[in-house]
């Protein structure tokens, strides 16, 4: 599998890609561009975030001085800390996080998806 | 925290350098170059193998063609299935298994590096 021809298959913005499971985490890639994602957090879960070849994140995180994440950057938010991201262009992640991990937090949004439908 | 700077503080070969935690897994960095790879198996735990910016991977496993890995390839070895890696040239990879994990699996070999020994 190339992380590149599973980014060709993502269409839409704001929608995680379950690409593969090792033990209890999803490996996840998305494309985020704007501002969509509402501030969240999860309870139980840390969640990893890697900049793949494309774009540039804005983080901002509870505590902390917002920051920039390019190409190369890894950030791990630890569990229950509350944290936004975005994008002014689009934007290619690849997130690790624990199975039972809602991408949104506990905030259901209109960009809110299913883990069903990250399967997809 | 940007991976090839990380990337620059690993000076041996075949020692894994834990760089993030999310919830149960590691995320790890390691340098291959050679065979010194034993042939193993995770009873318990699957791996995720992702090459990053530089060299070939080699997999050998179990019921399987060998097949080569190269820039932006994932394979994720599912657990209790027995796989070697190796790498004519150098290889820069990240890895993804859980704490658990043994990175030679049950075999000790003279590679073999404890989770301390991946923490420094």
């Amino acid at each position: 599998m190339n992380i590149n021809d599973q980014l060709k298959t993502i269409k839409d913005y704001y929608s995680p890609k379950i690409i593969g499971e090792v033990n209890d985490v999803y490996i996840k890639l998305v494309k985020i561009k704007g501002d969509k994602v509402p501030r969240h957090n999860h309870k139980d879960e840390d969640e990893s975030f890697y900049v793949l070849n494309k774009g540039k994140l804005l983080f901002e995180i509870e505590n902390k001085e917002p920051f920039t994440m390019k190409k190369g950057d890894m950030f791990i938010v630890k569990k229950g800390i509350n944290h936004k991201v975005s994008s002014k262009k689009e934007c290619h992640l690849m997130l690790i996080e624990n199975k039972s991990a809602l991408h949104t937090g506990n905030v259901i949004h209109e960009i809110t998806k299913s883990i069903k439908n990250q399967m997809d």
